[in-house]
């Protein structure tokens, strides 16, 4: 059999994808473009492509080389996307710590993922200063501020850096996702699987007639921390794209709201915690937000809020993905006529595999109802979980890795994520969506918050339980009436099995969330646990 | 210096890019849309993806295998874009061979490209007869025609076929170009360069406003021959969206404004020549056409043609590329306001890199007027032609591929090719574009198409000429005084230097073309050196 490769000329070059690369059509064509960091900060793309080499310049100052791992603790702003790119163009790999966790989680993820130095808003250096006992190597520590710290170490240094060519599998990010056991798992992307993720998301979200999707004009402001698999990896999109960046600092309602209207903010993306804490912001009422497109990932898109920003005139799409997917998986139509389309987790993205399957890898019909585990591969996935050979072996059980999520296909291609594998409730014979059952009581009078977990029982297994958040003045005994008979209503035309009908609701004041703002459903099984009012 | 690599979990699937990964999307989404082919054939995606694997079952029964190389001469059909999927993906390579090529040519092509097999439409059974003495080695030829032989071998194959991986870099596509001088030269291109192309074009040509650009909702039909840089790489892109296609089969006109009428067809792609084709028929006058794109590229679009196609209603766009550059570099900006910025060779796109370099590789201003050779660099460029390591090192002299043309950027980083580096006239110091000659020239009543070239001179080196071919019925000599006038009036107001005037304006009833409808320079020169009467 005769050999079959691509000839190959001595001075040809073999262009490992790296994100670098990311930059050169922004740099030639939107170099007069804006990025505006907070209400006082703004930079041309020309100036961006500058402070990128005093960066690394500032950075191997301080000692940083190939293979060195950067830290940063920040709010999301343009420091952190010039970390984005000047950090692994050097070589060295973007440790983006959740600022989110506890002084103890976040102290282990320091000490597990063993970044060299890390770069410390100052809002940030008491929570260092804290943990810094627990260090268990040096770690240079930079303090960072608004203006002060980071604008005089760019200032201070050469503009000027020769970014070199590595491979492409090199370690370009690292960050920590907290599962629902045991310690944060760290998960790290390589420059190949990063520009390959931009490249999926402009070709998954860009081609949609109209203004729908992801357009050249559009103005992008994230909601999602970039410390949150780099903000959905919508950050490197947008700058690949050139188009005009918009970054909110620390997370104020009205000042975002300040700034999508002064700076006509046409394209974001949050968890639906976010999106409900400027809904319910007195100064929404009092702006435009008809040109506002948001795609909604990270937790199911609830009905209720959906009917609040369609009031609101927001166009809203929901998306599925996860830390472990860098995370684009799939997107609802864009473009789609109805509330209930839009809230779909959509259809695959370019190169994705998408399967739901059976325990034993068989796959599902694609007939709308029979669900199964979200098993998938794409070109951007994380290969494992750093130094954690057990949890990486289980993530891709297979060949395929496990999303950890119940799902079924319709016959469209679209997907339905029902659960996640460890929210269904398991009652007698019957799996019980604990999300299907959020969904319809969402939509309740009063109802301003719900979760649906499974309380152990000896008889069942598990029986499902209510937890409520009232809206202000609502009664709690007309809530509860109400949550049920909507349940009782679907169960009667038979939407949903009579064992899903709920043992209890009960009430509480806040409902505890995790650090990136889903529901935390391992703390509320414990709050059920733990007590003993725990009937209706 | 501690390794930084991305941890991988033993069961990881590290996703090479292959071919048969652009379909996944379309086969779990796009199984009810339509692939149409000439007037009568249609298919589903769903049955196209089946017929994929009856294809190779077809294939492999003939002796294919993983290596080997599978020849295809045939008009722009649905057996093409079949062929583009089918053969790559059992690991083979897909040789297109250039039907318009002379007979001398074709044999040249196949016994340099080593073909094992060549499936031959019926209509091209009469050119291998004819050079198949010369075959230097032992060539399976498999005759398909419309309907008959192509689709009885579809019919009789099994249709289950386990599509294998392997490394990305393996050659997926092979063709000939024909250069300036000597032989055609090979230029093959790999599984991930494919598929980075098509990814890259989707990313360049769908985040558009409005309905511009490439759209899931587009109807795609190709007018550049398939066998031309895979039909400019533009049917791997419309099958990753799913999108409607419709191929035009054996190019007639009649038949093709048929098709775009009864199909709806909103974006095609092709050369000058084919579109004055089209634009000529009278047909057209009663098609509409007013939601039609058209993708211009492979020369230069002329402003006359430019004025006509606005006049029948059609988008038009200019882009920039060439058979070793897969061939996607730049386009236009396809939500252009006006024709000029519609005709600029345009802006690269994503992870281009694209440069105007004088001779010893230092970047020209990008001031809009100093011009030099464009060079570039991409994930997608030819890595050299096959088994020609003269030429391959010229292609990749100092580390960027040479393009051989000649154009300057302007500061908003936008490409303007100027002409080809052999193609413009040096005459005295002074450079002169051949290129801005014609397009002044093309806007002259009585002006159908007009060549400028340079004709040796011993005292200036070259001497610009122009040869016309008139539309019916014009006077030459009015057309003549038109066509110098324009020029003189373009050196009174120092837009192009007094050297620029023709010396000599010829008048022949056709210009020679090459095999893919671009002027024949090279020929043109023999004429004017053949051509006693070569004065005014």
């Amino acid at each position: 059999m005769r050999m079959v490769s691509s000839s190959s000329a001595p001075g040809a070059y073999a262009y490992p994808l790296l994100i670098k690369q990311l930059l050169l059509r922004a740099m030639a064509v939107s170099g007069a473009q804006e990025i505006v960091s907070g209400p006082d900060f703004r930079m041309t793309y020309a100036r961006f492509g500058e402070r990128l080499g005093r960066l690394a310049n500032a950075l191997a100052s301080r000692g940083v080389r190939e293979g060195m791992r950067v830290g940063v603790m920040d709010w999301d702003t343009h420091r952190y996307l010039e970390c984005f790119f000047a950090v692994p163009m050097m070589g060295a790999a973007l440790h983006t710590i959740n600022v989110r966790l506890s002084p103890a989680q976040v102290l282990y993820t320091i000490n597990h993922g063993k970044p060299d130095i890390i770069l410390v808003h100052r809002d940030f250096m008491p929570l260092i200063e804290e943990i810094r006992p627990g260090f268990e190597r040096d770690v240079i520590i930079v303090p960072i501020g608004d203006g002060e710290g980071y604008e005089t170490l760019i200032d201070a240094a050469a503009p000027g850096f020769d970014f070199p060519d590595f491979d492409e599998n090199r370690m370009a990010t690292l960050f920590y996702t907290t599962g629902t056991t045991g310690a944060p798992k760290g998960v790290s992307y390589s420059h190949r699987q990063l520009v390959l993720h931009t490249l999926g998301l402009v070709a998954g979200f860009g081609a949609e007639s109209g203004d729908a999707g992801v357009n050249r004009n559009d103005v992008y402001m994230p909601l999602t921390p970039l410390f949150h698999v780099h903000g959905w990896g919508f950050p490197y999109a947008a700058t690949m794209l050139g188009v005009r960046q918009v970054y909110p600092g620390r997370y104020a309602p009205d000042a975002i709201l300040r700034l999508i209207a002064r700076e006509g903010v046409t394209f974001s993306h949050c968890v639906p915690t976010i999106l409900a804490t400027l809904l319910d912001h007195p100064d929404c009422a009092r702006t435009d937000l008809s040109r506002w497109k948001v795609i909604i990932g990270g937790s199911a898109l609830p009905r209720g809020l959906q009917d609040r920003a369609d009031a609101a005139g927001i166009s809203l799409c929901a998306a599925y993905g996860m830390s472990e997917t860098c995370p684009f998986l799939s997107v609802a139509d864009l473009n789609g006529g109805t509330p209930d389309s839009r809230a779909h987790s959509g259809y695959p993205g370019p190169l994705v595999d998408m399967r739901v399957v059976t325990p034993d890898m068989r796959d599902a019909p694609r007939d709308g109802e029979t669900t199964g585990e979200v098993a998938v591969r794409a070109p951007w996935l994380a290969q494992g979980y750093l130094d954690d050979d057990e949890a990486s072996g289980a993530l891709w059980k297979g060949g395929y890795l496990h999303t950890g999520d119940v799902g079924y296909l319709r016959a469209d291609g679209s997907l339905q994520i029902t659960d996640r594998l460890k929210d269904v409730i398991k009652t007698g014979g019957e799996w019980i969506s604990s999300l299907s059952l959020e969904t319809i009581v969402s939509t309740c009078p009063g109802v301003e918050e719900v979760a649906a977990i499974g309380r152990p029982d000896e008889k069942w297994g598990e029986r499902p339980v209510l937890v409520v958040r009232c809206t202000e003045g609502a009664d709690p005994d007309h809530v509860r009436e109400a949550a049920l008979s909507q349940i009782r209503a679907k169960v009667a035309v038979g939407e949903l099995s009579k064992w899903a009908i709920p043992d209890a609701v009960l009430f509480r004041e806040a409902l505890p969330r995790t650090s990136v703002g889903k529901l935390d459903k391992k703390a509320l099984r414990q709050i059920l646990l733990d007590d003993a009012d725990g009937t209706s």
